[in-house]
């Protein structure tokens, strides 16, 4: 039996200013660092020993990823970023007011912006310019993403290296972005593509599974 | 012409408390994080954008290196956490005060210990047993370590896992220890074995050096 835990970013500024964030490296909140403290103090309770960590790119997934292996007392598990991982894509989102967008495109339209597995969001007009991302072609660095897009580029980072180091019974885990999370959770408990509407994922709350050796959930718990 | 960055953790307790370390897990002191944040800061003035970290599996080193990237707002960069860059293992001197060394061994024996390159202080009775040492044979752990036995370990990881980057022109960063580093500078400087004897490496004091692409120096500056 083999553990994988999923843990979303403490609050970050934007998550405070109800903002779209993706890309955008929007740090943690004061709030933001003492929610990834009790996150890992939870976390430290199970003691699960991991053999790596996998997050973003992105400084809020660095830094809960950091502050929790400290709690846990685990520093020296390597720590993989990985632009993979990313929060999904918001595109010309970005940045803006989530309240904003409901009173200026309608409530129905928004909502498929946010939770409709296959809905784009409106682009942006060029890719992001940061040296994050300048080893890659921008020809696969998106303009803006569904979650399906996002996932499209998530799962091949799940099995190419996690799911193979959980077959062979190493504990993962993956502190990552509300949507990344969600496409996670979708591919893994096997959700379809109209009920992933549901489900939310919370800022730094871990969700804990035990997994068979084929990958099969023996149980799922999240730590509050 | 391409940078390389030497670091020492900040203080630890052991520091503080005048104690031999190595491979002992000491953490920083709340000095040591202030040091650290002040070497981030001058760090950061550099504007020197790096593409890999390199640090040990000890707490201190990592924590280090996590402040420090954060400070200079590159918390993407990849850290590499590694057994070969760990400090010298001091064996059964660990943990013993400093000057207690000095009133019970005689000035003579315990400066051979710290300083020379080749005299290996008194064995532990068996190797540490930490998980991070785990997936290594018992035959490669060290029992105590002389300067050149470090060496010996920390040699081969700068062949294959750092110079290479430098010839490719990548700035490399350093996170690590006394001993480390001065097994490091020892062999990029062409230090002789009897000339090493007076080289220290202060705390949280960043080593700046350009070289060229053959890894000859250039120049070499202290950042306080």
């Amino acid at each position: 039996m083999v553990k994988l835990v999923l843990l979303r970013h403490g609050q970050s500024t934007a998550n405070l200013a109800n903002e779209y964030t993706g890309w955008s490296d929007s740090p943690l909140t004061a709030e933001g660092e003492q929610q990834a403290i009790k996150a890992g103090k939870l976390l430290d309770e199970e003691k699960i020993i991991f053999t790596d960590l996998h997050t973003s790119v992105l400084t809020r997934a660095i830094k809960t990823a950091n502050i929790v292996l400290d709690c846990i007392n685990q520093n020296s598990v390597p720590i993989k970023k990985t632009w993979r991982l990313n929060e999904r894509h918001y595109g010309a989102l970005r940045g803006l007011n989530k309240q904003w967008t409901v009173e200026t495109y309608g409530k129905k339209e928004v909502a498929l912006w946010r939770r409709s597995f296959t809905t784009v969001p409106p682009k942006m007009d060029k890719p992001d310019e940061d040296r994050r991302y300048s080893a890659y072609p921008k020809t696969i660095l998106p303009l803006a993403e569904s979650l399906k897009d996002a996932s499209d580029r998530i799962i091949p980072y799940w099995l190419d290296s996690i799911a193979p180091n959980l077959i062979h019974q190493k504990n993962q885990i993956i502190v990552a972005h509300g949507s990344t999370l969600r496409a996670l959770i979708k591919y893994i408990e096997g959700i379809s593509d109209s009920a992933i509407d549901g489900v939310e994922v919370e800022n730094a709350v871990p969700i804990v599974y035990e997994l068979d050796s084929r990958l099969k959930i023996i149980s799922k718990r999240e730590l509050r």
